[in-house]
């Protein structure tokens, strides 16, 4: 019995990582957690969550929504800073709980709510324990809103 | 009274993503979350999570360690496979609950236990609603076991 799961979880597993069917595994907040890269520089942009609804947007408009896990909501990116996030493509990881999008970002062309492109500004520098940050992009907040990266 | 606290608020979040103090935010598992880059491709990866430990013997070590949430313990990536990460640069998000590794793969270059670079060799396609995935990295796996990547 226990080689008859086995092999059923491993059926599973490799079909999961090897099968062409898309089958996002949210976490149990209903949640799946997103890396978005810009099309154009290659960089890292930021980290956000979708939940299923986001998701489904994101596929039907073409245009990347996320779920704001300290707001509560859907949110359609760039709806108050105009930085829309076109999604050129997708990309699930070899477990499908996580997504990769590839995006070309509208307005400024900025992704962070500081104001800055990439929300990744600042390194991690000195020795361990005393570690402290150095800006990579010391540019201070260009949008003074705090809506600035709805 | 609110006006204090919402003041006291607002310090904080400006000392969070405005300061120089590394304060990575855990979340209630005690884990953060890391997207893992290539510093000379400059491909995503994998994406995947440290604990506290992990990340403090990251940053002493220079390699990088994750916390696997499926086998519930602490890991060193390549400790199995070859396939170490050599931290090159460790940056984090505008609000700390992020991390971005830019790291120099060991072995054969490949950072996913399926045997291919990257994790993310599948994009997602087909109009919504019935969506496959293609195969971005079509190689199959070239290594067998599933502790590979380990």
């Amino acid at each position: 019995m226990a080689d008859v799961l086995a092999s059923s979880a491993s059926a599973a597993k490799q079909t999961l990582e090897e099968g062409g069917v898309f089958s996002p595994r949210f976490d149990r907040d209903g949640l799946i957690v997103c890396v978005t890269r810009d099309a154009g520089s290659g960089e890292v942009l930021m980290l956000a969550y979708m939940n299923e609804q986001a998701l489904r947007l994101t596929l039907e408009t073409g245009f990347v929504h996320y779920w704001s896990r300290s707001r509560g909501r859907l949110w359609r990116k760039g709806d108050t800073s105009g930085q829309t996030q076109k999604l050129l493509e997708m990309r699930v990881d070899c477990d499908q709980d996580a997504l990769l999008l590839i995006v070309e970002p509208g307005g400024d062309g900025g992704a962070c709510h500081t104001g800055r492109r990439s929300c990744f500004y600042r390194r991690v520098s000195g020795p361990p324990g005393a570690d402290s940050l150095v800006f990579v992009d010391a540019a201070g907040p260009a949008i003074a809103s705090d809506e600035a990266a709805r």
